[in-house]
């Protein structure tokens, strides 16, 4: 583990960057890469981007006037990408020269590596090195900074957002961080398939327990008829747990074999993990999975005896 | 017009403080009202609470320990209170000593007033106000006011969501605000008479003009339906025009007496007070509303259609 300076220090001597950023990338690992290209740039440096990947089309305007150039690339630098099988297609065509990183568990070997768990998010640290290279931060930096910041922290509703996530908030807005239209984009925007799912789901799902434990069912059947996509049902497990009242939210999702996907998620005191576990899935207090191959009747109620079980211990 | 010094010395000199928050009192009403009260009360005061309406159970949190007492009311101040019909069944029973509010329309008459329209929430300017008076920021305090930049600024999210905001947000952070329990209650618990309506909501909208202008029904029958209450269709407008492509979101919510109360959301450039102006409403370019009399049908046609107007002149 290098201190900060020392990763300064090298990128101001390197050169010819290519800047990776994990699989599925979202508003961090994006704005990571097109804060720290643009610096990069600012110095007179070449870097260019790459994820395996492509670019979900609302984190486009990260990449404006932004175009990879032709050189020969010589230093590879990841930026949130947790381990090395995150970078998907590109895992074995790189060397990795520097890793930037929030997450504690990051196990990317490298040269340089700067790790720092206590981060909210990882453009947290792209601005303080930015600021270490004596970059003067811009607008277009500033937007790609307060993304990062901005979805890590679920626009600072999260637990992780504590005061220096504010007070950097407040640099990048002043500095003039285009808040209003990111957060617009990132948060408000719904897509037709997620909306015609979740009216679905919620017209279906099953309150047991006193209403405590809920249970919403997602059939593949209902992918194709609605035209939704993957990313389209992330919202439902984190959607049924946020109902009035309700201590466990059960999603059971129908692969494509015909197996089910349980995702559970639970309110303190609740353990989401402890539930799954005893039907062979893991996770932690908030969040578990499991992989279920009964049917979608029995996959439920082993689910739901198990959440009942829980409910009864902890009560006890 | 006072400044926030006079306002301090004024609060410094009087006692006997009756504090008055405006009816169907929300996050940054109660927040100021709380925080207000405590800060008199460190300061050797007597201070109490009222409002027209009874506070709703998720704020009741803000209240701890905070009983009013038995004392002769000599001073009063409203927070927060824009206008004096705001102050609902309480209005023509006292004359106001002290108005501190954010609204920059603020029309309350009183020997002392401060109006600054350009904080966020009216916890910013009572956050300015302790400091003037020397009063340490307890964790209470600090839940109180945080409670009303978070509800005010729709966490962080909304265009007023200045760097100031986020400023004062890290020091009430620091200083013991629970901000991840206060956004959990304040923005992730939905009621189920809100889900209920929503998912039936969601499930039978329309879509018209290449999916630009979306419309939604709510039958005042399916109040009765699921026991929603009128606080749990707030989010409606706001969701439908959510949607991903569309631009003008139209909900029509059925009175009891079977006319129609038409709610309109435009995303710029579109603007949603010109189409209800066309119908004999009103309102601004984000959100208009009016009152319709006809029949459902003929209702919405109408509606469908000054919007359908006002996308061609927009095209032109």
């Amino acid at each position: 583990m290098n201190s900060m300076n020392e990763i300064a220090e090298e990128l101001l001597k390197a050169d010819n960057f290519l800047v990776l950023s994990h699989m599925s990338p979202d508003g961090d690992t994006l704005g990571s890469s097109t804060a720290l290209i643009r610096a990069l740039r600012k110095l007179g440096k070449k870097a260019n981007f790459a994820c395996s990947d492509e670019v979900p089309e609302k984190f486009s305007f990260l990449f404006k006037d932004l175009e990879n150039e032709n050189f020969e690339v010589k230093t590879i630098v990841t930026v949130d990408v947790a381990n090395p099988q995150l970078l998907g297609s590109l895992q074995d065509k790189f060397e990795i020269d520097i890793v930037i990183d929030h997450h504690s568990t990051n196990n990317v070997e490298a040269n340089f590596r700067y790790v720092d768990g206590k981060s909210a998010s990882n453009t947290m640290i792209i601005y303080d090195i930015i600021k270490l290279l004596n970059v003067e931060i811009c607008k277009k930096i500033a937007d790609s900074l307060y993304t990062g910041l901005s979805t890590d922290t679920g626009c600072f509703k999260f637990s992780n957002a504590g005061s220096q996530s504010h007070r950097i908030a407040a640099e990048l807005i002043d500095l003039g961080a285009d808040f209003k239209e990111i957060n617009r984009v990132m948060f408000d925007i719904k897509t037709r398939g997620c909306m015609l799912v979740e009216s679905e789901v919620m017209s279906t799902m099953e309150f047991c327990e006193d209403n405590k434990i809920l249970c919403a069912v997602i059939p593949f059947a209902l992918l194709k008829k609605t035209g939704a996509k993957s990313e389209d049902l992330e919202s439902i497990p984190s959607l049924i747990r946020s109902i009035e009242g309700v201590v466990i939210g059960i999603t059971l999702k129908e692969k494509e074999d015909g197996t089910w996907k349980g995702s559970v998620r639970a309110v303190h005191p609740a353990d989401a993990g402890l539930i799954c576990q005893a039907v062979g899935g893991g996770g932690h207090r908030g969040a578990g999975g499991c992989l279920l191959t009964k049917n979608l009747e029995e996959s439920k109620s082993m689910l739901i005896k198990s959440s009942t079980r829980h409910l009864k211990e902890l009560s006890k």
